[in-house]
């Protein structure tokens, strides 16, 4: 997964006051006019040329304090932008936005393998942070399909959840501390390195998770782990979700500690991404249900062999219908490949991708009832169902089969349902614009008018990711 | 360990008109006028009797919304009482305050096997809660010396911490979902129940670790584990920090993901709570440092075997110097006895306890400082020391020796070394009223002044736990 990019160096609209001062700033050379941001693609969802004002490229937190300071007396609004991922219409800039890249700070400044903590700079992209700190035989355990191309920035500023939060939790639970750039320009440096600390409140937790809106990510100390000796995957076919569920209860009496991804797919899933011009599918495509998970220990062999085992005795119970074990790290990837890489799915626009949490329990009933909303609504209408299962997280890929903007009417058939479970209409991809209508379906009022009471404390202006999340 | 406390029936001082209001919101049966209160124990840490305008024992979420609506409206403080056992003068009322304990919610609403989530009001004792999932074949990480008083109210009011935060994280981390009563009354309900809800901003984390300063907790949302097969126990001794350390390391390489707790006693503490008025020491009693630590697992013979084989191989590279693994469930609880129970070296007050933390490579010279302080400070002044290593967190005890008020000088003798290695006055106590002058040293100006913003901006009339985290 990458950010469809190009890059060109056109120059050619005047820039008014507030540009010429910010581009005193980083200077010149950090600066794309409203002709070069065009250049980009707007986001790796949406291949259109990026409008915006401008794009500015600072190179440090005194920069975009700077920054920050002279656009909040201006009331000039302004995106943040990491990997450009982000799955909600978070960061999609108008030409009244200045968009802030954090591309040009992406530092790992600092790796402590005694403390067990990275000090990295808001726009080191996932990938380049894990295999840093695998070279000195730690781990960061967040993980996801875009490691290529997110930052760590964006998986703070969106918390980021991914394929291990089951054992290491989401991305909250993996910073230690934190600076950041505020509304008004000023920096709040609470860059704890220690497991525990309760000295007065923890001002961090705000940030995380704030889409951008609170503040600006600059800088994190993340928190790390010692690097597993050993991984063992499986790819396992099953006949229902009860079926699902006892297998995923067995998997966390017999190898709760080593335990750490469980990952569903429906069948109708599983026979859009493999076949003819998918992946290879490794187990055959008519069950009803897949499921891909990972264990992760520090005593290979014998972690293989209680794997087997526990495989085995998940057979005699009749739990799983058929299993693939990889023999090798290039097959466990391209098992891997089959739940992360979605593409060959999404051949006919427009399809809309949901991101919904709710109690295990309610999870069959309630992706019957999707399924038969979508049926109702449209004649050739599909939905496609995997998920983070353990973390009672399904994303659905919803297909009209009809050319059209039928979102709002997907929405309904998503949401509707959801709301008699408790569930949540993001678990981890977030608000930003796209969700907004839904939030209250989510929050109650009371939350919700603590969220915008907390927006107008630390961003009275509302110039930072404007609209998002508590909208305007 | 339990709070000192007796209960009286007296009854005599006139009730004033919000007095009487109050009443009729709990039920005169529920009300405790300041006479009364006087045969309460102020706290775990101090018999004294209690003094407060009056204590209300409220059953419900509404009667808190009620009595603190009244309060906020006259500007009448509220101190909310969990179990007591603070460390950190957080909870002594004087008697302009009114009390409100939350001893009459102690329901276990629901507990959910499948989502591994307990519903539980405030009020309710940990150990209870422990026991109660158990029941249910499950688990509730959070542990601590006064799990037998503690609730768990308060322990998400302070972000409580303990022996097992290593593995499972703090209360933070354990908490699903919330439900609070704000300042002016009303009722912020946010009791997710997914491990994953990413739908606006976490409401919830603004108010765990606040110290009862910004809202009154009544209900919560529990993250509950597979209760472990098996455990593995052991003390041993070690001959200098970097010895620990390096045993530290080995465990987490070889048994990372079933290692819950890592405790680290200086030779200072073994002795203070071991010998004639004390524990049964199980190992020699002169060795500089010792540590008690557990491992959980789902595979207990081969987990046993793999626990011995790691501490034969901490024996051959000349880590540890001595050690004795429990051969029974009352052997194991003896050797965490002498971890938790540390009444034993609390024989000449006064004496201070201290709560910090500071990454871990700086352990052994910062608490060599310490000691310094201390022997320079007092002719017979002592500082005996222990924590929860892996987690950076060290407690001391420091004695003077000398009878008289000696906290300020004790203070600087353990925080002013401390400020240099980016460490915290309070890893998990909590700041109270008593490290309030400290907060400085661990928090930028920047997060104090976002603190205070915070509280005027929820608890505009400073009618919550008024002085406390963020001084008045």
């Amino acid at each position: 997964m990458s950010v469809r990019e190009t890059t060109g160096q056109s120059q050619g609209i005047a820039l008014s006051d507030l540009d010429t001062a910010l581009a005193g700033v980083v200077g010149d050379a950090r600066v794309l006019d409203s002709r070069s941001v065009a250049d980009r693609a707007t986001s790796f969802w949406n291949s259109a040329p990026m409008q915006a004002r401008a794009l500015l490229m600072p190179s440090s937190t005194a920069d975009i304090g700077a920054i920050l300071e002279q656009c909040n007396g201006a009331g000039q609004s302004v995106l943040t932008h990491g990997g450009l991922t982000n799955c909600v219409t978070a960061v999609e800039p108008t030409l009244d936005d200045l968009v802030l890249s954090t591309e040009k700070m992406t530092d790992i400044v600092e790796i402590d393998p005694i403390g067990g903590t990275a000090v990295v700079e808001a726009g080191a992209v996932l990938q380049n942070v894990q295999e840093a700190v695998a070279g000195e035989g730690l781990y960061f355990p967040l993980d996801l399909g875009a490691r290529g191309s997110c930052t760590i920035g964006g998986n703070i500023a969106t918390n980021a959840g991914g394929i291990n939060v089951l054992r290491y939790g989401m991305m909250r639970n993996l910073v230690l501390g934190l600076e950041v750039v505020m509304a008004d320009g000023s920096v709040m440096s609470s860059l704890n390195r220690m497991l525990k600390n309760n000295a007065g409140y923890d001002m961090k937790q705000i940030f995380i998770g704030s889409e951008g809106t609170l503040g600006v990510v600059t800088r994190a100390v993340l928190r790390l782990y010692p690097e597993p000796r050993g991984r063992q995957d499986a790819l396992v076919a099953m006949t229902s979700v009860d079926r699902v569920i006892a297998f995923l209860g067995l998997l966390q009496r017999e190898i709760a500690g080593n335990l750490s991804a469980f990952e569903i797919m429906w069948g109708s899933y599983y026979r859009a991404v493999t076949g003819e011009n998918g992946h290879r599918p490794p187990l055959d495509r008519e069950y009803p249900f897949y499921v891909v998970f990972q264990a992760e220990g520090s005593d290979p062999a014998a972690d293989d062999a209680r794997f087997e085992a526990v495989l085995e005795q998940a057979f005699e119970e009749q739990l799983i219908a058929d299993a693939v074990i990889p023999k090798s790290a290039a097959e466990a990837r391209a098992i891997w490949e089959i739940r992360e890489n979605f593409e060959p799915a999404l051949i006919a626009p427009p399809y809309y991708l949901y991101d919904v949490s709710l109690p295990i329990r309610h999870m069959a009933e309630y992706v019957k009832a999707v399924e038969e909303n979508v049926d109702a609504q449209w004649d050739g209408g599909t939905c496609i169902t995997l998920g983070h299962m353990a973390d009672g997280n399904l994303h659905f890929f919803v297909a009209p089969g009809e050319i059209g903007d039928f979102h709002p009417a997907s929405d309904r058939c998503v949401y509707e349902p959801l709301q008699q479970y408790g569930g949540s209409v993001s678990a981890e991809h977030g608000i930003g614009l796209e969700k907004l209508r839904w939030l209250p379906h989510s929050k109650s009022d009371a939350e919700i008018r603590l969220m915008r009471s907390l927006k107008r404390t630390l961003d009275p202006n509302d110039i930072l990711n404007p609209g998002r999340v508590v909208g305007s």
